[in-house]
């Protein structure tokens, strides 16, 4: 479950909010539809579609057989084919699974030689994700590394090697060559929107993760956006929140959390409203902040800088870790914390940061009950229905990227790449 | 040695642009001379003051014998007390040197479990580095450790903590209390100005780095910014190019790098530019992107995106690590990387960036010849002068933050912290 909370005062916006978002709730039932024109990019509004119960299965048999026979399973992809797994994965990987290596997500070859030092000696699988196969740092690690696996295991790599991406795709043709196992990345979803399907939950599942209670989060939350009126539908009321402050001179959003292990979700979250949004000159820039540590960094630009930042925190409600503060009989002047749990102390320095915060800026916060498989599912969810409402309102196409072609032709051009 | 490059072709705001820093440049002698206001927090702008020949020599013997004796050295500490020594390690650490370990930067109880799990069964180093000890995180961590080291080694414990305090603070009373080791931390300098002191240099020693260079490379950085006159003053015209941009309404500043051992650069420089200039209701904020990976995520907001923009581009000249592109043979319709060099092939991702991004916003490169101590020096000390040169331009105070005592005052009072 997720609640949305407003931490301001009663002010003289929220009249005027209301208004705003009573305004403007058509586009939530016309996105609960499933508009024509975006069709081709809405194949994660219903999440059976690509995370059926046949496909988990599959998955889970998939996922426990790499989890008995590999050491290193190497994720080769780039934004939305790595960002959804890597969120889970950080946060809630199990002890004694694979370790998860990601790569083909920099052109470095710094990195590149790093990453094949890990390798030696270990028993590798790699799993290669890329929608159209046409993106330079997925292709060229996948080259290196299936190199790489055929040197090492000669007539046995293929079965160490599994590609993800559209039927009919350069990539699938390459696994029918070579005799590599090969998923389907959804042909109807563009990567950012992909987290429950085979591009997110394979490498999830091998890292020991629930992906069947993933995406039971994701269902539940798809039932509750779909059903709830706009007044009560969370989604949609933190989409016009973002639009109403947006529409009042706001320009960034920050994302906070006290808990450290949200730090590669941030980025999934980044991904998929920078690229959703910043379209047409239009757009909410995302940031993220782990706190507190941030707080040390960007907190006085908060407090005091220009008016132009509203802040969102994840926070989780209940207690899943704990660590008693005790004296140690040495007088260091923190006495106050004696016999407090970090746990109390952070969620204390998480109100303290809300109440100082609300006095200068908007400040939300969706609280999710724990960390967990489950609401993982609810928060990819909950955020990509919000974005395609948020894009709705501001009038801008979600599910295009065309900017992105702008420096990959100049890119293409130079290294020689024909047609 | 650094460059400075703008990329956008002469467009009529050059001229404009050429008369602002014409107007400007006695802010530059006025900085260099060192003002009477801001005495108390200058000890930085001449390296020799904290980092002369003797306080290397002894940090150099004290992380020999760190380095010999430790598996783990872990450093406690939060935004100006490690993020310089973080950036250093990261991109630059040597094979074979300590684990570092990063502590008291975080109030999360799982993140302080899984560190205490990493010691179990390790020889343990620590340093605790906190300006005035009053600042929860590292307090509360240090507790903690320092608890943890008297329970694994008793008596002989004390010769394995180092704490890293203003003198006459309480922390050094409490090393005297205890017979921890003690050493300063400049009385004269905020914490995001220390990189070239004690701050910075122990950890950095102890993993290996050559501090002797990288205090080098800043003595070298001082110099040139003190002797150069405007035009040709590189931290001059990068203080004045972003206030340029600021006053025509850019309000974002985004530092971007296509080689991933800057990671932790960019949170150093994120702390330095938020914290000295977001303030009375002034300020760019800075965010930073990891490239080529992040173009995957917000280029599609920078290349169509609101105008609010301009972008900083760190690049190393030289190559440094290379990975020859080969083909397996097999048809991946890649081949037009046959033969081509991953460096190669990143610097033309750089150089196609810069050519889309430029014809948008305003872009600015900073070369260094290569990534090394001396010029993780040379960068330390030529962000920081340009930082306090753009706050003057700006008209803040570079070295306050009054605004992060606001969540502070909250915090303390509803953990019972007295006076």
């Amino acid at each position: 479950m997720i609640k949305l909370r407003i931490h301001n005062k009663e002010e003289e916006w929220k009249k005027e909010y209301d208004s705003f978002a009573d305004r403007n709730k058509s586009v939530l039932s016309l996105a609960r539809k499933g508009e024509e024109e975006y069709k081709d990019s809405q194949g994660w509004l219903d999440t059976k579609e690509w995370a059926g119960e046949e496909r988990i299965r599959r998955l889970e048999m998939l996922a426990a057989d790499i989890r008995q026979n590999a050491d290193v399973f190497v994720l080769i992809g780039v934004g939305g084919s790595n960002n959804a797994a890597r969120s889970v994965i950080k946060a809630l990987q199990l002890p004694g699974t694979p370790e998860i290596v990601y790569a083909g997500n920099t052109l470095s070859a710094h990195a590149l030689n790093r990453t094949l030092e890990k390798l030696e000696g270990k028993s590798i699988y790699i799993n290669c994700i890329a929608k159209n196969f046409e993106t330079l740092e997925p292709g060229a690690a996948f080259r290196v590394l299936r190199k790489y696996l055929h040197e090492r295991y000669g007539s046995k790599a293929a079965e160490r090697i599994i590609a993800t991406g559209t039927a009919g795709s350069s990539l699938e043709k390459l696994c029918e060559d070579n005799g590599y196992m090969f998923l389907e990345f959804p042909d109807n979803i563009g990567g950012r929107y992909t987290a429950i399907s085979n591009v997110g939950l394979l490498p999830m599942a091998v890292a020991g993760i629930d992906i069947r209670e993933l995406v039971r989060g994701a269902n539940d939350m798809q039932k509750e956006l779909h059903e709830e009126d706009a007044p009560g539908n969370i989604a949609y009321q933190y989409a016009s929140l973002r639009n109403f402050f947006y529409n009042r001179g706001y320009r960034i959003e920050m994302l906070a959390c006290f808990e450290p292990r949200f730090k590669y979700f941030f980025k999934w979250w980044i991904q998929l409203f920078a690229e959703s949004e910043g379209k047409e000159s239009k757009g909410i820039f995302p940031v993220a902040g782990e706190y507190s540590e941030e707080l040390h960094s960007v907190g006085q630009f908060l407090q005091d800088g220009p008016p132009i930042i509203f802040e969102t925190f994840l926070d989780i409600k209940e207690r899943q870790d704990s660590f008693l503060m005790e004296s140690d009989g040495k007088k260091d002047y923190f006495d106050y914390l004696d016999g407090k749990d970090f746990w109390y102390i952070n969620k204390e320095a998480y109100k303290a940061t809300v109440t100082a915060h609300s006095r200068k800026m908007p400040c939300f916060t969706l609280e999710i009950d724990r960390l967990d498989a489950y609401h993982f599912g609810q928060l990819f969810y909950f955020f990509q229905f919000a974005c395609y409402l948020s894009c709705k309102l501001m009038g801008v196409n979600a599910f295009d990227q065309p900017g992105v072609e702008a420096y990959k032709g100049w890119m293409f051009k130079a290294l020689g790449k024909q047609g």
